[in-house]
């Protein structure tokens, strides 16, 4: 049983630290959102009352904050917790963001004698919510099997990419080919469609050939060939456009400073923010395959 | 055992041709080369000496041949086929043409009290020579259960795309599908690379992350990733960069006539077109993460 | 003073008509609108009656139709007039076409014993009605000087551009460069505006830098930067999104079949396709650069 | 006459930096190049033996450097000009750099009590040693009007961008568009030659036409299509390249911040570079037509 103080209880965060809970440790959770530290002392959480004082007091520190200034911020900045924490403190960081912010923190945090992970997730808040994420972990093997309790208390899969700052480079690597093989498989099932073939057919033929990939086989977008999808429900749900623009984003800055061509990244990038402008942030990302929909 | 008139023995149709004399049919091999017909011969096939003869013979025609203008000479014009065949003789075109041809072609078939079937392959000369061929078959489904025991002979999956044409559409939207996700595999393990992570363990987290898909899992690009695979023996074999360039064609075709939209479609022609033209025609597809390598 | 057979009434076709009779020629008009033709009437043009009586009678024919296959209908096929006219009649097809069609009419012309000429129009329904027209004229230099008063009675600048089917070359390769050099104005425009400056001075800048280009200096997309352009009356009018659609259609087959690599114009064509999809059909083509504004 | 501190003495700033001695300015310039410094003196320029000394006997002080960070290193960091300087003096950024970097710089000297303008350049070496260079200025106009002598002496157009930072907006809006309709120059250029055009008839109309632009017009990539331009000697000279792939670089840059979709920008950035990847780093930029040749 750890001590853990868990920073950031949104739509992932939250369940995360729920599920952190149920496992028997003892959470301390912070949320500037004054209904889910609510929510979350309902299910056994303790609400944090002074950050300052209770990270003296825990021996893992999680957070999971919408961008890496946020997380520089409380961890280094103003709420300095690398300063106020005892020597040796873990901290896990499992918000996506960029990879130069994330090596810089594990730098700081191993110059203050702490351990640090890199630790995003993929899985969505269904994942975040069954406890079935998947970790991508960058930072100290020996960190990361300390971690490992907590880790799987919140998800299924834990992979070690590496040193520091290698699992949000997984991320986001996988996300922008996640981003690619989505409007790849969008545009494969609409052009299909559009020449009579019946795209649920089509899909499976694709999915047991060369075309397969995971939008295809256990995400497809169009509306009525899978069940339980997005597409099945107006797209409602899911991982929202905003959040893969995000995670495009991260991709696109990192391809510009390791001048890396990303043809395919930018192209979908640009796509998914123009669909993102038109109204669709809020829609699950494969309901880009209403926005490239054939011409009447 | 069937009687069968096989024209087109290419490095496709050869192999192809061959494993039906194994699986015991009686075969005429039909090629414009001297040589391809000789191997057949040494293969247990028999020449063709006069196609009109022998297509009153025979009980089905198969066609192997690398555009939909040849196949359409065959069948309807210089070599009348459709004219000379006896009625009821079953047609099954196994090349990669555009969606138009094939219907016409079905549709002139079926007028002249034939049956025909697309029923283009994917699996390469590999998949050729050791039998593995995926079919994608368009066309009436009595006559694809009449033709199963020839399919079978030459492949291992076969697919029924639903009626004429629809093979050759099954075929041309995963293709593209397969080159938009192995360009995107490609921009993201080089991207992975250049931020400084080992793309072994890059494409082992991503082929079990929602990055996954064929290019990744079994065909990866990166050079050293994967035995057995282009990428490890220079680019060489494997399905080229010049196939892949006119299935791409041929996917922008049928993408120009529905109007639908294919923006990573259409980035992935071009960006082949260019591969090509640089040298690369006669290296396996897969060779595209080289023209994509980071800038020094 | 000539005699002319004037086929295609529409927005285009009709000032272009009207101008031939303004300056004096005896102009049969066809459209299958009644209301077209009544109007050609009371602008003292003739209402054709009879095709077929007619050819026989005039020197010229022009053509301004929506597609390569209806001239082929009217010259060819189902009207027949290629076979109707007197040997020696001159042809004008001012559509816009593909490039095929326009060298195969022209071919067939000639053999019959006509003249015939390509000769698209750039300048929209202002300059139609203005005759400010400009003509990309593709044939005979000999048959371009006959019909240069007829001609420059629709239009202001006439361009030789070569043998037969140039005309049509210089059109559909000038108008997929117009739309490329529109989204990147767009784009230029709209991220200037991003980083806060103003359009107005950033077009100024521009225009007299190594940016400038027609569709910022004499058409800006930016609402309020310039007078009486589309852009300042909410894109109405102008030259639609419908229109530039057909036209990057054309320069994709172009391309298609030449085998050139067109990755902005491929872009551009997507872009727009979407656009239009999006309910911007009928809207001015500068009106991408809503389309492509940043996200909030 | 005033007194100048100028540094950066490469391909453009040694020209520039001998128009100011030319125009009778008493300059003295540094590089950390020995062999320029003495170009610089032989030219009747000072070689700068001691930048902290020199700054204080200085009116005016000029970078021409290669990166928003060593601007930032010899103002504000190592070489701290800013701290050293008198107040009062007038600094004059003519690197090509990133927007915030310049309006960082400009908030500063301005806190110091210093004047300072963005003022980058376009027009290239030639321009630079002709006097003829275009100068964006971002800054205060009165600032501007002091400084005009001095940049008339090495320009001949001046043009006022608005405040600190538009200089730079302006020169990468404007580099983005050339790139872009650069390469769409190219493209429509290709296919009309692919087509059976001849290139020099297709630029002329397209000039007079909605396609014209810069790089048509004036830059023309087809090689033989105008003479003294780099696409008539190989290629070689010109604008590289490896500048324009740093141009492109800061407009994504900024897009990524500013969350501007810049579709045909991406395209361009990299298409230039894997262009510079394939060996083509040092040519000229209008190279991209060779390319994006068809393929045979």
């Amino acid at each position: 049983m750890s001590r853990v103080l868990f920073i950031g209880l949104g739509n992932m965060g939250l369940p995360m630290a729920k599920n952190l809970v149920k496992a028997g440790h003892h959470v301390f959770g912070f949320d500037l959102s004054e209904l889910a530290m609510e929510n979350f002392s309902k299910a056994g959480g303790f609400r944090s009352i002074s950050l300052n004082t209770e990270i003296k007091d825990v021996d893992f520190v999680i957070t999971m904050l919408p961008s890496g200034k946020l997380v520089s911020d409380v961890l280094l900045e103003k709420n300095a917790l690398f300063k106020e924490a005892r020597e040796g403190t873990t901290f896990i960081d499992s918000s996506t963001i960029d990879v130069d912010t994330a090596k810089r923190l594990a730098q700081t945090a191993l110059e203050r004698g702490h351990f640090m992970l890199d630790a995003p997730v993929s899985g969505g808040t269904g994942g975040a919510a069954l406890g079935t994420l998947t970790f991508m972990v960058g930072g100290n093997i020996a960190t990361l099997e300390r971690a490992r309790p907590l880790l799987e208390a919140m998800g299924k899969n834990l992979f070690h990419a590496g040193e520091a700052g290698t699992g949000q480079i997984a991320k986001v690597c996988n996300n922008m080919l996640l981003a690619i093989h989505m409007i790849g498989t969008s545009e494969a099932l609409n052009l299909g469609k559009a020449l009579g073939m019946d795209p649920k057919v089509l899909s499976e033929i694709m999915s047991k050939s060369s075309g397969s990939n995971w939008s295809l086989n256990t995400y497809n977008p169009y509306p009525g060939v899978m069940e339980n999808v997005p597409a099945s429900r107006d797209y409602a749900g899911g991982f929202t456009v905003d959040l893969m623009n995000k995670d495009l984003g991260l991709a696109a800055e990192s391809a510009l400073r390791s001048k890396t061509p990303i043809p395919l990244g930018h192209g979908a990038m640009d796509l998914y923010r123009v669909h993102a402008q038109m109204g669709s942030k809020h829609l699950d990302f494969s309901s880009i395959i209403q926005f490239l929909r054939p011409l009447d």
